[in-house]
């Protein structure tokens, strides 16, 4: 095993530094500066207990002060907050697959958005009981995205993706009242009790967000991955490569940023167009390259094999390249300081969606009915930008790693039916895998999902976490900020295999899977639930039991906190590096720890020492097996 | 006249006071303190720049710190955070419209719910098109109750009630894109908007909160009050009275406090029931009194003349008497210090309703099918309390005033019926109104709305802007916490036409009202736009010609965020009494003054000096007659 060979946290900040170095003349700002200004945080804000849900206040917890004017004490206060991040956290993926459908809805043959997995539309619509036989692909497409439209506004009824659950988890979601009714009116449920005078009581609270995230994990987020499939392909394994060092100095380099693949499909498409292409050389450059950051990244890496340049905290460094033409984005952790950056370079800011709207950007809307043209016309401007670059401040990154992506709950089947014989042992199953878990083999699995945080160094928790659970031969499932983490270490290589013992690395030549395995963007945790949930029915035991449980090393966003607890729903325990904004209130923090787990199986458990928290987990996994008697 | 008739705020306060002192030796806190230690209020919440939107902060911006880590500036922060308080009045107001489409749709006939309004039903199907003739009333009543959850969720089209407005403001909103989709969409889309890394300019957040506020306007509050009237009741005038002094001291006194009037419509009920009133005497008790508080208040004294123990601020006080058997609350604006301050006291606090599970209450979850013996059953337990009072304790509030309430648009213009000749005029029309109102005998309309907050001296501003705009003939309607602070200082009694100019008074006793119609609760404001809407219909002009403003002099809550957003987004100006939380956004507070005012024809004015505030909309109504040539 040759160390050398992965690309360490070190390196990559001394590549940001370097960046940085080469930007400062131009009055470039990034989040470090920032990060500065603002430290210290405001302390009430932290420990979840200044309310502002009223103009009465703000008010703030205090010994003096136990109570807000209303009377709310801490643990209301604490809890509302928690409730309304996960709120928000719901609406933003949630949102995102209702726009998916709308997507799915605008499709046609020879439309600019077409059906690309037919057979998964029509497992879909059997699923659903919405006839197919004698109908027209498109038919039963806009039929199913109206079924999927109503699930997040049907007045009566739950989820329609809980039926995929175990019996055992269907049963319990029911008896304590969190299987979701329509997707938004969980949010509103959640708004309006969290409104001034409503619910104070901390455990109703929690509860509530239980159910909300299901509304996001079981209901939106899935919707937004299987409709995905539909519209652009399910992924399969595919290579590709992570790290700055995509973007191309001879090349227009486009990146698309953001989480709805809508229009970054669209891009991609047009950058393959032969006129644009043979535009593009007749303006010097050596070709389009596109390059995704951010989710967008995961799912158009996923599908398409196109480039990850970075994640989250790396947004700003792609600019300070000086060799992007345009970044266009749709929705969804979008730094606003897109916009005055991308300003101190000749870098065309492009937003897309009236979701996110960002000063000091050009706003495009797309529309399904022009995107194709839309997505045309973006590459022409990108590449008439090409020759306004400014040469004083271009400072090419040449870092980057090969990568390994795609890999859906179909693909991992696909993968495992390769180790089976056909003739003899059952196929689309995960029983090899299980087999692999009860021998010992692997010892378990570790979802290791979510954002960057400045409040920790950034990537270091997801490498490191990654590096020991492999080493105790622990096998990784990833998606979001930390699947591009594992990308830029090259640990998405199959190479990375050699980080894990004997045994494991064994498996993972024998499947020909690296040991980690990107499973796409962060509403494709929908796709670990659901991996989760057939790895139990193909075991026969209930979710909780199985050794996988998830982490969140450096998350920050809503949605994760709307993640956490629909996979804490699912009954799987959530390993969190950074403290939610919860800790004023004694209530809640052992509602969230302890208190979950009591209901629903799992609860989180918090450390925001990644050396910590990656033991925490393996004591996890082997406790989880010590309990099956493996 | 004689001004001693009215009750002043010093005679209110001087009852709070005596109040107070009495209760001091229970331990009992109540607002006033925790007003004092949570004073002063954090500066970065009250100028809307402080982000807890994601956990890489909490970011505050200060002149040192111009951005959030993000890159969120001032316009941005105070623009999430405003959007977020519209969505989660929106939320609050509608998901209670929503659980009275469910009401309505539980009705039967000989059930415990009822269709009371057959004739109000039957207008409402034929508006949006439902088939009546030869069917049962509950059938009816049932396709109507889906028919309006399907507002809350359905995936395309936008609110039916919006073809209710003139034919300029729908125009207006559908270029403008402020015409409200599906009701909880507009939430999750604004909850999307705000979550972190999306819209960050701030005229695009201000739209989207026009928009959330109309789907509440015009939406859910709408729904409330329809399905409302259809259920028990359109109101019409009836006397009753207002302040604490309804509280009797020989009865059992059972407090009903929220907003929905499903819970307190059983309770009403069931303190007629022969049963009950023997077994209150058999205890020694001269009958059984259901007071109300807030806007629950509202509700069943526009339909039953059900007296009013008080508004927001007076909800403590009401404990404070030590009479109080009972107080039963349902949703929002519920002191969450009603938990430890009922425990000073006999009194036992039920919460109801799974929005507002609060510490310290005895939790009796209402359902539609057992409602009936729900409220029976609290009656006989107030009842089973009343010998519990501890002598010591007791504070007989005596302070009173007769009101005359039940102004619903209905009532209203039955009202002008009466000064209508029958054989000659239109009938059912605001022209005898808008006559006055052209001949200048009355000025104008304020709709004075809204909460009550510590930031200013309570009901003061309600009251004193209130009696400047009598003396001045402009009529009055109000809703809401206004509305009591109107029935305490005794303005709506008739009498109050005293406090008018003459033309104004001989206007009030040809009709027969008081000059301050009190209109109902603050879902009831919808009322007030339809009032608008119809004024300016049967006028000829659009609505922000017609002399008429709203004015919230005493808001704290989001739904009056939200509220304000519909009025502006309606045409009428609204007058602020307590400023947004969005000061430290130039832009914001650009926005919400004169932006809007761009477009929709209406904006914020906001002066914290009521005789300031007054004297603006004065202004404001003469500049309006002036353009008008009147």
């Amino acid at each position: 095993m040759d160390l050398n060979n992965f690309t360490t946290v070190e390196q990559m900040e001394a590549e940001t530094a370097r960046l940085r170095e080469c930007a400062a003349c131009s009055g470039a700002e990034t989040w470090e500066d920032r990060k500065k200004a603002q430290t210290p945080s405001c302390k009430f804000g932290e420990d979840g207990v200044c309310c502002r849900i009223c103009s009465m206040g703000p008010c703030r917890i205090t010994p003096k002060a136990p109570r807000g004017i209303c009377g709310a004490d801490a643990n209301a206060i604490a809890g509302r907050n928690y409730l309304r991040m996960i709120a928000g956290g719901t609406a933003a993926h949630s949102d995102h697959g209702r726009e998916i459908c709308h997507t799915l809805h605008s499709t046609k043959k020879d439309g600019h958005y077409q059906v690309k997995d037919e057979a998964k539309l029509l497992r879909l619509a059997k699923e659903w009981d919405i006839p197919t036989e004698g109908k027209d692909i498109y038919d039963i497409a806009h039929e199913v995205a109206l079924a999927g439209m109503m699930e997040y506004g049907k007045p009566f009824g739950t989820q329609r993706f809980l039926n995929r659950a175990t019996d055992e988890r269907q049963k319990l979601w029911n008896d304590l009242g969190i299987a979701p009714r329509a997707i938004d009116r969980e949010i509103a449920t959640a708004m309006h009790m969290t409104h001034m005078g409503n619910t104070a009581d901390a455990e109703a609270l929690v509860m509530q967000g239980l159910r909300t995230g299901m509304a996001d994990g079981w209901g939106g987020s899935m919707m937004g991955t299987e409709m995905t499939d539909i519209l652009f392909g399910t992924p399969m394994p595919k290579d590709t490569e992570g790290d700055l060092g995509v973007l191309e100095k001879d090349m227009v380099n486009i990146i698309v940023h953001g989480h709805d693949p809508a229009m970054s499909e669209m891009i991609v498409v047009a950058a393959e167009d032969k006129d644009l292409l043979d535009y593009a050389r007749s303006k010097g450059a050596k070709g389009i390259n596109i390059a995704g950051l951010c989710c967008t990244a995961n799912e158009v890496t996923m599908r398409h094999g196109v480039r990850m340049a970075g994640n989250f905290l790396q947004q700003e460094n792609a600019l300070l390249t000086g060799i992007v033409e345009m970044i266009t984005v749709d929705v969804q952790c979008i730094f606003p300081s897109l916009g005055p950056l991308s300003e101190c370079f000749h870098t065309k800011f492009i937003t897309t969606s009236p979701i996110a709207r960002i000063p000091g950007s050009t706003y495009v809307e797309f529309h399904p009915e022009t995107a194709r043209e839309q997505g045309r016309d973006l590459v022409r401007q990108a590449i008439d930008n090409f020759d306004k670059r400014d040469p004083a401040k271009i400072c090419v990154p040449t870092r980057k790693q090969p990568a390994r992506v795609g890999y859906s709950c179909e693909a991992i089947l696909k993968e495992l039916n390769g180790v089976t014989n056909s003739h003899v042992d059952e196929r689309d199953t995960y029983k090899p895998l299980i087999d692999c878990i009860k021998a010992g083999v692997i010892r378990g699995a570790v979802a290791i999902v979510g954002c960057n945080n400045p409040k920790v160094r950034p990537d270091h928790s997801h490498i490191e976490i990654m590096k020991k659970l492999l080493a105790n031969d622990i096998i990784v499932i990833t998606t979001g900020c930390a699947a591009q983490a594992a990308a830029k270490a090259g640990l998405l290589r199959k190479e990375a295999k050699d980080l894990c013992g004997a045994g494991m690395k064994r498996v993972c030549e024998l499947v020909g899977i690296p040991p980690i395995l990107h499973m796409g963007s962060c509403v494709d945790i929908s796709r670990m639930m659901l991996l989760a949930t057939d790895i139990a029915k193909d075991w026969g035991i209930d979710i909780p039991q199985v050794p996988v449980v998830g982490c969140a090393p450096e998350w920050m966003s809503e949605k994760a906190v709307a993640i956490a607890n629909y996979v804490v729903s699912t009954g799987i325990d959530t390993y969190l590096g950074i403290e939610p904004q919860v800790k004023g209130s004694v209530q809640m923090m052992e509602l969230i720890t302890e208190g979950t787990r009591k209901l629903t199986g799992a609860g989180y458990i918090i450390n925001t020492n990644p050396d910590t928290l990656v033991q925490a987990m393996i004591d996890g996994i082997e406790a989880k097996r010590a309990a099956l008697g493996i």
